[in-house]
């Protein structure tokens, strides 16, 4: 990490207002007047979204031949957290402010003796553990049978599940399952755009291996998670790697290290990779008398996996990659916006736009966008000035503009506009897919 | 449709049981005792949603230029549903027994006097209205004020962000926002497998129309629907088109046809599609206070759009692609178990099966499965006897097995078996890909 990076405040401001702006995140419910605790993600989120989530999938599941995929439940019985400990531990400390009500998570009070949203010194209650998990009940029948818990992790379907899929995988150690889906948190203090949501996405793996092998396959998805990130473009010098210090490691675990974002606010976690050792398996298999064990016919071997998790939250990462993205520069006493965001990850690779809202141009443009499209994710606009839909491209992210002008009637080439560059090149349209094609080759 | 064919109640045990046998679908929670309003979806049910959901997606969002997609919250405001109706509505009748205190849908009885339960006779309760919707608490603070549902359709994030989605996307009517994802229903009697369960999955779009197109556009995505379903392979005897009956329609509804298939218990709803006319926007408009309409700058017009609302069941339809692919034959005095899926559905397109454990055969059959896998879903398996093999990717609906054996490593080639007519022919392994992507060219 160079010293010469810092946070940057502003950026912040500039990246929510440009995803709003442009369709990326929406305060939910907003016509309701904006139910804060939430977001809701647009057309161009949801696109990113994806073009993060199936590679993620497609790289550490469907290519990999000792990982399978889960889609667990997240109604959960009490008996899952009981076991797993999230029932008495999965707490933050909250206390009242005696003066105006206002409620705060201790632990993130900048002054822990000045309430910040009235000003009382010294007018707290005595911090009390507040459960994060949200609880409903399920059934016509009320009382406490009823209770069931919003999954507040991924990860506690992937152990109860154990048993199950190794029985029917045909998978042994090591192995891994992996979801990818919505948990819950009833946060005290959501904030920080989507950093912190009562609702969110994670992408979790849980990785079973021999115990001897526990520290080998931990530096092994160490690795592999922190190259995720900078393969699709976050800068290094904003991403490090930060081992727990062995006071603020888990009871259970043997080791635990984030892969840390530098946020405009400060170094954020965008994962978690633990060696979980076999404390889940153990712990549930204890709660519920079923063996959760691994036998291996071979050998004659019987044990309890370890379990190495690497535990990422996608909508947070994200955000980081909107926020290492964002850049301004000035360009003809004019400051461009540009979002350069991996081209695997943009929302459209391609958009095309016709020069004019000449109808003698449309259908050379549309034709071009069909040839595009089974290749690459292609918008078409047609509206407003040729520099304003440059712009908008600019500011969402798209690599590549290709303009159908009034000389592509004649010469049957279009221009190609580089996002980064805002170099221009004219590519004939028998060649543009595969030159198109060829720019995305990494 | 054949009045040849009927439900199949015996279907219904051989389904289940297959699913939970190979690893598609697990009882919730089930080391904690089957927590049984849910399912744990599993390794092979999970590659077959995926399969079912892409291509929803990209042939109703990513390929089409007048639709885009949507991923709105799971928690939300009481002012949702309040405007919605749901608050009010969204019910159904409950009866107690009072002698043994269990609890029933009414209108689900088959002998509305007597408890299914106990047996008793007219010892129920008045009938009562029971509201479907989780309802949890979110924030540190309690009451009323906190109170949110767990949404019990995705639709309803459509019609509240349809402003935020017009001023940002670009689009204009006729356009459609899609979503995929999780809905939540309290039902008194979740059951039929996962027929009906508190936790599942949706495919809706609502698709926005000027006031006079409603009924072009109707018919349109009725027709495209209905198609989607026999296209991956439901036999159209199994498959029918019920428009509701006047009596039977929503008062706001110009129209509703269901797609059903016909279960092993009867016909069955796998989606509705149903012209909703104005009736969300101007609710949410009316009790937001916000105006939901558009205004075209070209002709001057402004309207409230109409609304055409494809709203598919996605775990609902796996069970029927289940049910129709399921089928038995006698072979050699032997019942095979064959699930006969789309090869666009099944969860592997091809296994790569090395006759013998043999490690002489081992390089060369994960060779073959590597030069697959960039084009298909390959599955590897060298254990137990290759009949017993066979046996399990006929009953996960494997299109293709790709036997190695000892005569392969002399004529670099390799046996391709078919898993419907379980014929057999002699690739050779340079020309395996070829072969393969031509047998799944439809």
């Amino acid at each position: 990490m160079s010293d010469a990076v810092t946070a940057e405040p502003e950026l912040f401001d500039k990246v929510v207002n440009l995803c709003k702006r442009r369709g990326f995140v929406f305060p939910s419910a907003e016509i309701y007047g904006d139910y804060s605790s939430n977001k809701e993600y647009g057309p161009l989120e949801e696109l990113l979204l994806r073009n993060y989530k199936d590679p993620y999938w497609l790289k550490n599941v469907k290519l990999r031949h000792d990982v399978v995929g889960l889609d667990a439940a997240i109604l959960s019985p009490p008996a899952i957290w009981e076991a797993s400990g999230h029932l008495q531990n999965f707490t933050d400390p909250l206390v009242d402010c005696t003066n105006c009500g206002a409620r705060h998570r201790e632990d993130q009070l900048e002054d822990p003796d000045v309430c910040p949203n009235c000003g009382a010194r010294g007018a707290f209650t005595e911090a009390r553990n507040f459960n994060l998990m949200f609880k409903t009940q399920a059934g016509p029948v009320e009382g406490a049978g009823a209770d069931v818990y919003l999954r507040p992790e991924t990860a506690q379907g992937m152990f109860v599940n154990f048993k199950n899929v190794l029985n029917t995988s045909r998978k042994k150690p090591p192995f891994g399952i992996a979801q990818i889906g919505k948990s819950f948190r009833n946060e005290i203090t959501p904030g920080n755009f989507v950093f912190r949501t009562r609702e969110f996405e994670q992408m979790e793996l849980e990785f079973f291996v021999p115990p001897d092998e526990g520290q080998r396959w931990y530096e092994y998805w160490l690795e592999q998670r922190y190259r995720w990130y900078v393969d699709l473009g976050i800068p290094e010098a904003k991403l490090r790697l930060r081992a727990h210090d062995p006071d603020e490691l888990s009871h259970y675990s043997a080791g635990t290290s984030d892969v840390e974002f530098l946020f405009p606010w400060g170094w954020g976690e965008l994962e978690g990779v633990a060696n979980r050792t076999d404390f889940d398996l153990k712990a549930h298999a204890d709660a519920s008398g079923d063996k959760l064990e691994y036998f291996d016919q071979a050998s004659g071997d019987r044990y309890v996996p370890h379990v190495i998790e690497p535990a990422a939250g996608a909508t947070r990462s994200m955000m980081a990659f909107l926020m290492a993205a964002y850049d301004e520069e000035e360009v003809n006493d004019d400051t461009r916006t540009v979002l350069r965001l991996h081209h695997r990850l943009a929302p459209y690779q391609v958009a095309v736009l016709p020069l004019s809202r000449k109808d003698t141009l449309t259908p050379l443009a549309r034709q071009v966008r069909d040839q595009l499209q089974p290749h690459v994710m292609a918008e078409y606009d047609e509206t407003q000035a040729i520099g304003r839909r440059y712009r908008r491209q600019d500011e969402i992210g798209t690599p590549l503009c290709v303009t159908v002008d009034f000389d592509s009637l004649d010469d049957d080439a279009v221009t190609v506009r580089d996002r980064d560059t805002m170099e221009q090149e004219r590519i004939p349209i028998a060649n543009l897919v595969e030159h198109v094609l060829g720019r995305f080759a990494d």
